[in-house]
């Protein structure tokens, strides 16, 4: 059952270790938001710590928003070792679309390693599955396509939960679609939103089993944290401190009832 | 003709896609600001990326702040890819002067690529014209010369547009210098406002040809936005977080007048 | 004598430079922390420039938050420099205990460094004086020990002045033990907190040549500001920015008089 209340409750009485191979732009910003929800973040990529940091893990998030040769190995082995430990993995595929280089490296990682949750925006999705899309560098654009359509493609072509980003939110497994309305237009004018909804994605994966309700209640719980944000700022700087107040006062009892997914 | 509203307007218009690689301090803080004041930010450094990513861009900024040789030969190949493709380049030579790698790192850069501008503190551009200067780490101190002269000396030596920066600026192509009065003492309080100010130049360069024109356009923004951050700030943290909202709210109609842009 | 609010006006009158080798997840928020307090920070990696950043410094922060090969020859000789020119080496030795990469470096560093003082949680610190100890990634979750004897017996084993932090922090240098009961329980709600904690060390330690008494100072001055913070913060994301407000805020004058360093 979906029910994101009930899972924030668990994730800050479990307080997963989450575990992120991310890009440099948003390292302390995602940090910040796991810690805001409730979970531990680490950010950790070097080869000789990858099994043992994964082993502690509830879930690996693994981001290619700044790319280069050394960080795509760290993330294959911290893949490879997540799926042994059965840790639920991650994927945001930043900027695929956007360069050869960052659609190849994000279709590398989904042919070696089993992914749980792939959290992209419409371009870098449609791109994955072999749709045309204008992707502009990494910050979403918009497609005209049908996003819920989209989700649903490219959960059955690669074989996860598909979470498409955008005013509104598709998650799909292949056979079930969810739609998600919660956020603020504001959640657009920062930088990372998109890399925080993916991590905040891995940390519902590591209180709750179900991949596709663990993902739609993320996105709930984000786009709600940016209404909350977004009263009373005055624009994308405000707003941004807002996000981890709003993140840190999220309530378990009014969440679910706030959460507008539809089934 | 020196305008930074009609320029803010193009620019908000065209969303122009500004790449830079730059320092690991000031990441998020620099695209950040260039989403705040209306265009696209992405960072990028990996070899296999560089001649598609620099394709994309409307002006491409290279920052030293954080140095190593992999990242300088990425800049060098971005630098050879922006030139190839029309694509304005933007230089912050990030502490030259503090250590002999950084000077030569510079050196390097100014000597392979065809920088449009240069934008540093007085101290780091005199070291890259030969002038003595006291450069301390990073932050600019100051020196006690004409910086006007300074700015004419190092466009004429160097053949770019010099940009200059500090309680006052001064922004040069050797023929004409410009003087831009707009800012306020809060900046020099928060790390990595130089290198917004030359992000920022970016912007403008990918709205506007004249690198002179967009350079000192691109300072008085920056300038009137750390005026209105400064209203109701109560420190460096208030006064950052002051910053994003202040550049997204910049109006194109009273952005030329509140201007002290003196040519 | 312990004068956190003499050491202060010292520090904001020489600016030292400080230089940091630390993780990509707190670079900004370390280098804005250090200016606020009045000194100027510098993050500089390259073997090319080690000799000559070292030597400009006032003290060297070493933090391994995010590990890599290259970054730890860096920091090996970044330490080497600053004992040949009697530069005080700070050393934060971030997940300590998490994996065995972590605490190999960081033993390799205190085995080739002399380090003048060691901050961390008591988890890292029990780490490396062989003591059991639960490490979750590199968030302090506390630990059920005397913290006093734990630093004392630190100080003594690795001969150097060990700072551990918590609720209460307590700076040892073996024979003396000290108390340090300023702060707020927000702090444990920002990522990158300690490694503050851990630089300033650094900017107090530039100012005053007792590292016991410096590191006690610093710890007291953080948690001074965290408790000025802390006063009308919404949250994490507001307390972090007030952080820097109240740090740039600090009055010599009164500082003293707020420590709670009980000696």
């Amino acid at each position: 059952m979906i029910d994101p209340g009930a899972s924030l409750a668990t994730l800050r009485e479990r307080k997963p270790l989450v575990h992120s191979i991310t890009n440099y732009v948003v390292m302390n910003e995602t940090a910040n938001a796991v810690l805001a929800l409730g979970a531990l973040p680490v950010m950790a990529h070097a080869r000789e710590e990858m099994q043992e940091m994964v082993g502690l893990a509830g879930a690996l998030v693994l981001n290619i928003g700044t790319l280069e040769e050394a960080w795509v190995e760290s993330m294959l082995l911290a893949g490879a070792a997540a799926n042994e430990h059965s840790v639920p993995v991650v994927l945001d595929p930043v900027g695929a679309g956007a360069t050869t280089y960052r659609t190849d490296t994000a279709k590398r990682i989904l042919d070696s390693v089993d992914v749980a949750v792939l959290r992209g925006n419409p371009g870098e999705v449609a791109t994955l599955v072999g749709v045309e899309a204008e992707v502009r560098g990494v910050e979403s654009i918009g497609t005209g396509g049908d996003t819920a359509e989209l989700a649903r493609e490219a959960a059955r072509t690669l074989g996860l939960v598909a979470s498409v980003t955008g005013a509104v939110d598709h998650v799909s497994d292949g056979e079930r679609t969810v739609t998600v309305a919660n956020g603020h237009e504001l959640l657009a004018s920062v930088t990372g939103t998109g890399c925080m909804s993916t991590v905040l994605t891995g940390c519902f994966l590591a209180a709750k089993a179900d991949a596709l309700e663990a993902a739609a209640e993320a996105l709930a719980a984000f786009g709600v944290a940016g209404e909350d944000a977004a009263v009373g700022a005055k624009g994308p700087g405000s707003f941004h401190v807002g996000l981890y107040d709003a993140l840190a006062a999220l309530d378990p009892e009014t969440l679910t009832g706030r959460a507008k997914i539809d089934a």
